[in-house]
Formats: C-alpha cells, structure tokens, sequence
C-alpha cells in the first residue's frame, strides 16, 4: 500500500494528507486544535465513513489534550462538550457517531483516575479504533475478494478506499485483497460528483498500489455496465440500517438500480461500525444537504448560473433488495439483513 | 424567448454565442472562415443536433463564399470538398449529415445556372433549413406540451432548448410551449457531465426564459425520481434509428432506464431531420468518444491523475423499449416505432 497515511496521531496533533488538494498536490494538514479538525471533516479533507470514526476519536483526545491534569468535573464536562461539538460536523456516517459513544463508555470504565491517566487511556483507545480499523479493512476485503473472478471487472462509486479508512479500505479493500491473492482486477471508477471523490481520490490510490483504473463520469456508468462485461459493482456505505438500507455517497443508489438493471451483483463493503441497529430502515437515516456552490462553482470556474436554484444531497439510501450482499469483517451478508445482520452481532455486545 | 439567437448568417459570416463560455460570459463568435465554423463544431461552441444543421447548411455557404462566380466545375469541385470536410467535424448528430446532403440535393436542381446565382440560392436554401428548424420546434413544442399536466415537474438532461436549435429547441420546447398555454412547469436539470450543458446552458436559458429549473448532478437523478413527484423525463436526439433506438448526450441511456424503474414516461423530443432511416437500429450509430481531458481537467483544473485512463464516450445509444413516445412536429409518435416512424415520414420524399 501507499505510504501516505490517512490519518495519524502525531506529537500531539492529528495529521492528515489534506484530500481535497488530491490530485493536484499532497499536502499535509496538522490539526492542532479541535476546531481544525472539525473543519477538516466538515469541508471533507479527511473523508469515508471509517476514517470519520478514526478522526472523531482522535479529535476526542486533541479537545481534551489541555485538559489532562485538571479536575474531574471540568474534564469530564469538557469531554461532553467536545462530543457534541465533534457530533455537529457531519450527520450521515454514523461511524463518526459510534467512535464518540465508544469514547464516552470507555471513559466511564476508567471512573475516578487521575485525568492524565484518563487522558492517556483515551490516546490509546484512540489509536485501538485505529488499529482495529486496520484489521477491519484486511478482513473485509479477504472475505469481499473470493467473490471476485480472476481476471474481474468491477465498477465503484465514490472512494471507499486507503483515503477512507485506517486500512486498506472497504469496497477497495475487497480489491487490494484480490491483488494480494493473485487476482486481476480492472476497475471502472466513477469520478462521483460534485466532489470527485472518485476522480481524485479512487484513481490516485488505485494507481498508486498498481491497480488497472478507468476514470468515467457517473453518467457513463449504464454503458459500462452494458458493453464491458462488468462483473460486479462494489461501494463502500456511510450507515446502513438494521433491515440492510445503505446510506453512501449520492449516486449510489441509481447505480444500484443500473447493476439491477444489467445483472450484475451490487456488493456494500463495510465494517460492522456502519451498521446502525437502531434504524429499522433506511428512510430513518439523516441525509445530509452541502453548500450549492459545490455544484455551481466546484472548481474554481462558475460552472452553473450563479443563482440557479440547486438539490445536493450528500448521500442516497439504496434499498436492502438492491444490495447482492454486504461484506463485512465477519463475512458475507446476505438477505434477509435483519437476520444477518443481528447474526454478525452476536457476541460483541 | 431570449434575444441572442444560436446561430445567425450575417453580412457574409456565421455568427453565434461561443457555448462553451456560457453561463460565464456571453461572446459572440463571428467565423469568416469555413475552418472556423469547423473549429466551432468540433469544440461545442455551437452544438445540438438541430443547430448542428443549420450550421452545416451555413458552412457550405461560407465555404463557397470566394467561388461565387468561379467556374461551374470548380464551384462543384470546392461544394464537395466543403461538404467533405465539414462531416469530419462531429460523426453523431444526423443532422449535420441530413443538411450538407439536402445542399448538395439542392445545388443539383440548379444545374446549369451561373455560380453566383447557385451560391445566392444556396443561401437562401440554408436560411430555408434555418426558418423550418424555428418552425419545427413550435410544432414539436405544441405536440408535446400536450403530454404535461399543469403544474408538471420535469427531467431534462444536457441541453435540448434553444441553444441547441434555431427555434425554442426541442426537449425545451414542449417546456416553452407548455408554459405558452399557461402550464406552470418545474425543471430538474442534470449538470451532465462532462462538459456541463445542463448546467452552463439549460440552467440558462430557462432562468432567462421564466422556467423554474433546480441544478442536479446526473447522479442525483434517481433521488429526484425517487422523492419529487416526477410526471416525465423529456430528452433530445442526436440520432434515431428506423426501429426508434436514439442515440443521445451520453447518460441518456441510464436515465431511461431510471425513469423506467420509477414509472416515469421518458420521451424523446425531435424533429424528423434526427430520424436517420437508413440504420434499423442503434447499434449501428456512431459514438464519438472525445479527448480524456474533458474528464481529467475539465474546469481548469486537473480533477483527476494526470495519467489515468478514461472512457469518455459523447453520446449512448437507449434502446426504443425505453423510449415512451417520440415528440416530432408531424406528432407524437408510439411504439412500434418502425411503423410510425413511417407513417410520419409518408408524402415527405
């Protein structure tokens, strides 16, 4: 894999490859405040539903770095604060979410410690959500490639990769895992508008580790699928529901219906972090809305009438029946989800 | 309508807005030259089938412009050379082929008349392809406006309105015409992606023209089908074959297949000049695939790596399965397309 890591606990700041200069230059960004790294997930240069999960953790520890040492009262006040304040930057990955709560219980497991020590502890659940999410990635992806042939042409959406997680990535974990068995993979990478998640950050990673990527726009992706032999679609998920509903990056779900359309199975790869049991279905997940400038004037260029009203969703929700399976850490997911789903959870809590 | 007219012959020269500088500037282009109404052709200043024919019919005028009053062989020699080399410019759109074939038809019933007179003819005939195209679109308009209830919500994709014609366009037109008997119309406009006519050129015209159209990337499409009470997608042509396959903007494929799973009808709307008889079906249209770096570095910028391949076709071929009716100025013409696509051209040759 590249070296460039995603994200990183680093002398006290969190750092990170700033994503929204990729391709153009790397450049890294270190968050020394909490409000830089609320920033740097709100205007998505650090991005993809695990990585929010590794950040929000981290960013945990960066809001209460100031605070090791003092009273109990106003670090634990503090910690709240910080939650919340972390909670307000993107409402649709619920990984993001889940790191938070697993924060909090684990500071509740550490009661009356001296706050340094509290502190610390926090460091190093942070930096086990990030290992885990290491393993996550190579578990994923080692379960998600033995449903690949060799050679495979897959298409993607988005960037579900490397830039997205700790690890090597979900949908393109499955991917990297099949390159590490032998396997030959093509990939068809939708640039994913507005935002070009899948132009800038697929294609670069994708490249980078030596993978076969074709840039198309999202709107070629019906003719791909029906002139060149795709095998299947594989895409990340930024909250699936308990009944298999997956929020992703928008265009998913017309993607799916497209693989429907051609035969083609539609594949989530996800860890089981993304998965929010308390939503009985997926019309209960928050979508969230972002500026109208990302689609009128996404590149420096006014690309739209300056005052042309705009709808920009952030995500879609495609329904359980489009999904062929969901590849998680602990396997292959396959409908019913309710039943499959609560299957993958038994015993973690 | 809007005042500035797509496509104009004025005191010996071609004169039209340059489209590609739209909505950011409005420039008029005058091309003396026959080379640069190709360059215009081939870069979209001017574009849209329609369009396209009245610019061909134009070149061959502009062309000939020096050889009025040449030798009749050699005015013959140049009028073929024009012809020629104004087809390489684009290989899809019909009508650029239909106009430069009804010149060359045209020329012929002058047979010996001095070059000067067969040049004023010919303009003439080319201001003729001009004023039915204006004439074309009302009726294709009021045909098709017939299909709206009131108030109506429609998809468009790329641009199919007056820019793309010499009238008030095609798919735009039955929107135009709508809003002429009192419908109130709403317009969700795919950017359509890559070079943006949907949100440079339908954005702007509609605005200018009193319509309420929303921006949406193309993959937002299925949402929009999905929550906001769709009536109809109308779309434009490049090419239709006998059996009614059309070939369009690339994306038009999987919107139709979109607006199939949502039960939304899909129309395509085009004057019968789009209709080439002479293929049985749309697999034997020809697709322009165009330079990668509309994809790579579209805006300015490069939003994609510098060396990643991309497919970048122009244009994708919906099966006439997916076609609901096809909107001409003889009417709106149903499934099975072979036979009333005969019917409409009945009393024509």
């Amino acid at each position: 894999m590249s070296q460039v890591k995603t994200i990183e606990w680093k002398d006290g700041a969190i750092v990170l490859p700033d994503q929204t200069l990729l391709p153009e230059r790397l450049e890294m960004l270190r968050c020394e405040k909490i409000q830089q790294i609320w920033e740097a997930i709100k205007m998505l240069r650090v991005r993809g539903a695990p990585a929010l999960g590794v950040a929000a953790a981290y960013a945990v520890v960066l809001g209460l770095k100031e605070f090791a040492g003092s009273a109990r009262e106003e670090f634990d006040r503090q910690m709240n604060q910080v939650c919340d304040y972390i909670a307000t930057s993107r409402p649709t990955a619920v990984n993001l979410f889940w790191a938070l709560e697993r924060m909090k219980r684990f500071r509740q497991t550490l009661a009356e410690q001296p706050t340094q020590l509290v502190w610390e502890a926090l460091l190093e659940e942070a930096r086990r959500i990030h290992q885990e999410d290491e393993q996550t990635c190579q578990a994923i992806g080692d379960h998600g490639q033995t449903l690949l042939p060799n050679p495979a042409t897959v298409i993607t959406h988005c960037n579900a990769g490397a830039l997205a997680t700790a690890g090597i990535g979900t949908a393109l974990g499955v991917i990297y895992a099949a390159q590490q068995v032998g396997k030959k993979v093509r990939v068809y990478s939708d640039e994913t508008r507005p935002l070009l998640q899948g132009a800038r950050l697929t294609a670069w990673e994708l490249i980078q580790n030596g993978v076969e990527v074709i840039t198309i726009c999202d709107n070629m992706a019906a003719v791909v699928l029906k002139t060149k032999s795709v095998d299947c679609v594989i895409v990340g998920a930024d909250r699936i529901a308990a009944n298999g509903d997956t929020a992703n990056k928008i265009g998913t779900y017309g993607l799916s219906i497209l693989a429907k359309h051609h035969g083609a199975p539609f594949y989530v790869a996800a860890p089981l972090s993304t998965i929010d049991r308390s939503l009985s279905n997926g019309a209960q997940i928050p979508i969230e809305e972002r500026d109208p400038d990302e689609i009128r004037r996404g590149f420096g260029r006014l690309t739209a009438p300056p005052n042309v009203q705009v709808f920009n969703p952030a995500f879609d929700v495609t329904p359980a029946e489009n999904v062929s399976a969901i590849i998680t850490e602990k396997g292959i997911l396959r409908a019913p989800y309710e039943r499959s789903i609560a299957e993958a959870f038994k015993g973690r809590e």
